[in-house]
């Protein structure tokens, strides 16, 4: 029942369809559900609530304790500052922290707790290193993802495109979705690896009004703050923000971003 | 209990640890460990291993049954028949279900139970669409996954990179891999969506030679066996083959593939 229950967060599962599976009466289900309840709060995997009535059931969210969350930004931080991590440019080697599957996992649960009540349709990210994040944050809010491309392949069908200023150089590029992928309306998360100058996630909203859907928010890693960025603290939150980045001299300053600040625990704690 | 498990496969815990966490005497662990067996066992969960002895514990290997993989290869490829996937260039449509978390959950503890018991260090794919079931594969190993690029990114330092050939189009193209990313002698899986031809593949493989890595295998969720594989059957598996696919008339056939052929389930039925 735990697995069935992790493995299908915000969906509502009727206590009947528990009972027969297991071939228990409703009573039992209901106790052991109890425990589960408790389990999960205590050990801050998220919130399993239950729904009175005949189209009742119960519903598991996944979610982070601010505690939690808390000590990962500080830990994760000490990892962040290595000064081999700086690469030209302002930007940071993170390769290794998006290819480990623990770190994503609290990364996707960290960032499903900050939208867990925004009643989210699709997770969208750009290729390639937001792919992960987006997958991870996908699996725990239960949706589909879909990735952006900067090139076009074959393989989309046809597609949809918008051109964008590439914050650091202003360069014209070009990004693209196909035609399929998302649906009108939809409600719409953006999730990237690094942020700097805003100029991707500019794009990214563009292409959401493009296809009538709607950008509810983008969360980042983490944030190259000296880059002019052209959000409000609101719109755009970052878990890491990169203070300082000085290539010469390998002196590098990672703080905590707003995630923080900008995420309600409440429903966890 | 379930859910530490469920999160740390490959990995040994002990029961002195449990007893610590859950404040229980070993012997209750124990007794509850068996009943998770049994349940992880019919539910075709995965398999729970105890050790004994002082350096004992136990040890959690996600898989899945020889009759869960048929039903899903079953039920799959009534979704993969559908003619307007067919893209140009003998090409399918598979964005919407690579972006669907319980089928990603699915294929990646299907090639998880694949290679379950050939101690693999790393997951392997290029970018983009491979992406997704890397990420899963890695998560059901508990192993890094590292993906290749086809387009040079400043964010990546330093890289080594391999040309190949194209084999649908005879181009000769590029693939690089960071240096950091990939330690000698790690023993690689490579994973990718689509295989036509296998120029990617041997691409991939002799960019695992020039680390001087392991190729262990590679499975594809689906290939095109009208493309003049240069692989045998053991070295590539593909879990669906497309047997025809015919643009002008929107006819596409699709088959299973040599997964379940290839894959020894003893260990979780």
């Amino acid at each position: 029942m735990t697995r069935y229950l992790l493995e299908r967060p915000h969906t509502l599962i009727s206590l009947a369809f528990f009972a027969d599976r297991y071939e228990s009466a409703k009573s039992s289900i209901s106790e052991d559900l109890g425990i589960l309840r408790r389990t999960f709060m205590i050990r801050g995997i998220g919130v399993l609530e239950t729904l009175p009535g005949a189209g009742g059931g119960v519903i598991f969210t996944p979610g982070i304790s601010k505690k939690e969350a808390t000590e990962f930004v500080g830990n994760t931080s000490k990892r962040l500052v290595e000064p081999n991590r700086i690469l030209p440019g302002g930007y940071l080697y993170l390769t290794d922290l998006l290819a480990d599957p623990e770190l994503l996992r609290t990364v996707g649960r960290m960032i499903a707790t900050q939208y867990s009540q925004s009643s989210i349709d699709v997770v969208m990210t750009v290729a390639t290193k937001g792919i992960p994040i987006a997958q991870s944050v996908a699996n725990f809010l239960n949706i589909p993802f879909v990735i952006v491309r900067r090139d076009s392949k074959i393989t989309e069908g046809s597609t949809i495109s918008v051109n964008y200023a590439s914050g650091s150089s202003d360069r014209v590029e070009k990004m693209e979705l196909s035609k399929r992928s998302l649906d009108e309306g939809s409600r719409v998360l953006v999730v990237d690896d690094f942020m700097k100058g805003g100029g991707t996630i500019n794009g990214l909203r563009s292409l959401i009004s493009e296809f009538n859907a709607i950008f509810v928010g983008a969360t980042v890693f983490a944030e190259n703050i000296n880059m002019h960025s052209q959000f409000s603290d609101a719109e755009i939150t970052s878990i890491f923000k990169v203070t300082k980045i000085d290539t010469q001299n390998k002196i590098l300053n990672v703080e905590p971003g707003n995630y923080l600040a900008n995420t309600d625990f409440s429903y966890f704690e």
